[in-house]
């Protein structure tokens, strides 16, 4: 990994074990050095997984495969390598699919069909399937002695720290835990962009209804992220539920017992999605974009990740500069209503424009100061509806120049 | 103007006078310094003019005003000045439209229903109207003993170089003269971003023939640009059409009269919009996008826009590096439709990929020779149809960090 964010965490959370879940992560070869970069999970019988892909028409293998595990409603396993992306590899490309499919299987004790399959790195390369044969002995031995942490590592690619989150809750009076995993730095977008998140909990959760949960929770925190709005070939996000807590099944998204655990997800999901915000390549300045009175919470969203994904607005605060004009710019590209006359802004809780004009002798130093920091707030009235969002984004600086102007991804 | 681009052309073109206009261009003393900034041109009586303007719902006060005038349908002149977009400054800016109009009614002798108005710099800060009213005399003095290239200068913001381009071409028999003035270089993005374009001709063209014609040359045009996707809120193109050539009016866009003037006019439309983006802050490369097979050519545009909008593209191109993947990643997202395994992507003309894998063994010499080039073309076949479109941008490299983290636009 190369030199940490600024805006990394102090260190990787103490994730717990979920019961039913035992992961393995070694070094197949595919990075180079000894990085550990394939990883395994194997599920208990029983558990139930949903999982949301990348919107990109020209999606990889992996992705293909791994929509028709989920959409057959039984996975027993996630085997996921870094290094290779295996996209655009052609029938070879299946190939290695299929034979990734088959190690984690074997290993696993399940048929290839319930192996959920994600792979991150250089697109176009082909992936050895030899590799991933030659580890595939290690990886049966490393299961279910794995520390997340680990495991977190062998997802990554260009990430300058391995991202984890994890909350505890109940559900009808049984205590209920979460943990997750994510990776991402580069190419993220809405709707999913080089972003590999795995969630697991012991919650017994219907597969549909699980499914469910997931949209809504990506909806307000996986797809409101954006570093530079490139979308991958490969996004996957999965949540894995054991059913070991014993719970009693909620039967809808309505049930009342269910709403702690639908915090708690929200929570690990936003954790892990602001983790990868704060890899941003070159991130010098995390940005927090808190859109109301929008005409609903997608057009808040679209307008959030309209300014999110402005390079003039990200370089502005880069340069800490409150240019408001740029957001205001950014508004107006985003294709939802708002009301010229009507805008507000604050930057750092600071009202900056006010019914569409520059408030006039604004307090421009604790602004100033506020753009100074690490953490950025940017809240934007649209003046015209009741809807909200938050958008997460970074700043844009030379670093992210040259890590993509010579890294080859 | 700061440095000039490595990509602007040698020198500013020779434009010739177009009879039945008169041009005048100022310092007005809202750029600092001594630069002109101030332009007005006067139509003949009779000019039918056509005009485009930003689609940013939040548009400054000049474009709703401009609007209005074009829809009335009688133009006698327009008046532009630079250093100040004033935008977002409330009634105070419908006060400065108001005194703009009539600065340039009183010196062309019009009503100031009969003026174009248009505004580029700073937003958000107020214009004072006085600085206009004091140029106002020097402004009629100066009327018709001024040079294009003055016109292109005092209408320039971040420009490090004036934009100009002309043709002629005879319409059934009669020569005709086209001349244009351009100005943009960052907050370029199609349907309009920061970029000002005024076009002269002598021809006579109908007023709806003229809007009609406008359209259909800026999609191919100045809306297959882009900078950063970034779009401003007072982004103008005028054509104007003086009827002193003395040609017998064409009737209809298929009238076979008009074809060389349509071309002529494309012609200086796309020499104006790709100069802006030669004019791309910080850019180094000038990236040409020749996408075909696609289902239409909007479709074609859209995946063009994609691929020329995505920072790791421009990034890879910054780098020299023949990235195809990243490419393939524009397509992807693009929503557009296109064949994973037709696909067919060419770099200066060698062939990289081909039925959506790598051409194994391709040619990397000449490529990587092609990459290190100023003018870089990109051909990607999407393999689903018959629709083209060419698309121009430029490279995403340091010096846009640069510009952009510490200028105040």
């Amino acid at each position: 990994m190369s030199k940490r964010s600024p805006l990394a965490p102090a260190r990787f959370p103490r994730l717990p074990e979920i019961d039913g879940v035992e992961i393995a992560a070694v070094a197949a070869g595919i990075k180079p050095g000894k990085q550990n970069d394939l990883f395994l999970a194997a599920l208990s019988p029983g558990s139930a997984v949903a999982g949301l892909f990348t919107q990109s028409l020209t999606s990889s293998a992996a992705v293909e495969w791994s929509r028709e595990v989920v959409e057959a409603g039984k996975t027993r396993a996630i085997i996921v390598n870094s290094g290779n992306a295996n996209a655009f590899t052609g029938t070879a490309g299946v190939e290695t699919v299929k034979g990734m499919a088959a190690v984690a299987a074997r290993q696993v004790g399940c048929r290839s069909g319930e192996v959920l399959i994600a792979s991150t790195g250089v697109i176009g390369e082909p992936l050895p399937l030899d590799q991933i044969f030659r580890a595939e002995e290690k990886l049966g031995d490393h299961l279910g002695s794995c520390s997340w942490k680990r495991a977190a590592e062998a997802i990554s690619t260009t990430d300058t720290f391995p991202k984890g989150a994890f909350a505890t809750c109940e559900i009808g009076g049984k205590r209920v835990r979460i943990a997750g995993i994510a990776k991402g730095s580069g190419m993220i977008a809405p709707d999913m962009a080089t972003m590999l998140g795995f969630i697991f909990t012991d919650a017994q959760i219907p597969q549909q209804l699980l499914q469910l949960l997931l949209v809504r929770i990506a909806g307000r925190t996986f797809n409101s992220i954006t570093v530079d709005g490139d979308t991958s070939t490969s996004d996957t996000l999965v949540l894995a539920a054991t059913g070991r807590a014993g719970n009693t099944p909620p039967l809808s998204i309505k049930d009342s017992s269910l709403s702690p655990f639908v915090d708690a997800l929200e929570q690990v999901a936003r954790d892990l999605a602001t983790q990868i915000v704060k890899d941003g390549e070159g991130a010098t300045k995390f940005i927090m974009l808190e859109i109301s009175g929008a005409t609903s919470f997608q057009a808040a969203r679209r307008v959030g990740l309209s300014i999110g994904n402005s390079p003039l607005v990200k370089t502005a605060i880069a340069g800490e500069d409150a240019n408001w004009g740029r957001i205001v710019m950014a508004v107006g590209k985003a294709g939802e209503r708002a009301d010229r006359d009507q805008l507000e802004i604050t930057i750092g809780g600071v009202a900056v424009v006010r019914a569409g004009e520059r408030v006039i002798d604004y307090q421009e130093e604790p602004v100033a100061e506020h753009l100074k920091g690490q953490e950025i707030q940017i809240g934007v009235d649209l003046g015209v509806g009741r809807g909200s969002a938050t958008v997460w984004t970074c700043d844009l600086t030379h670093g992210y120049i040259s890590i993509n102007a010579d890294y080859r991804s």
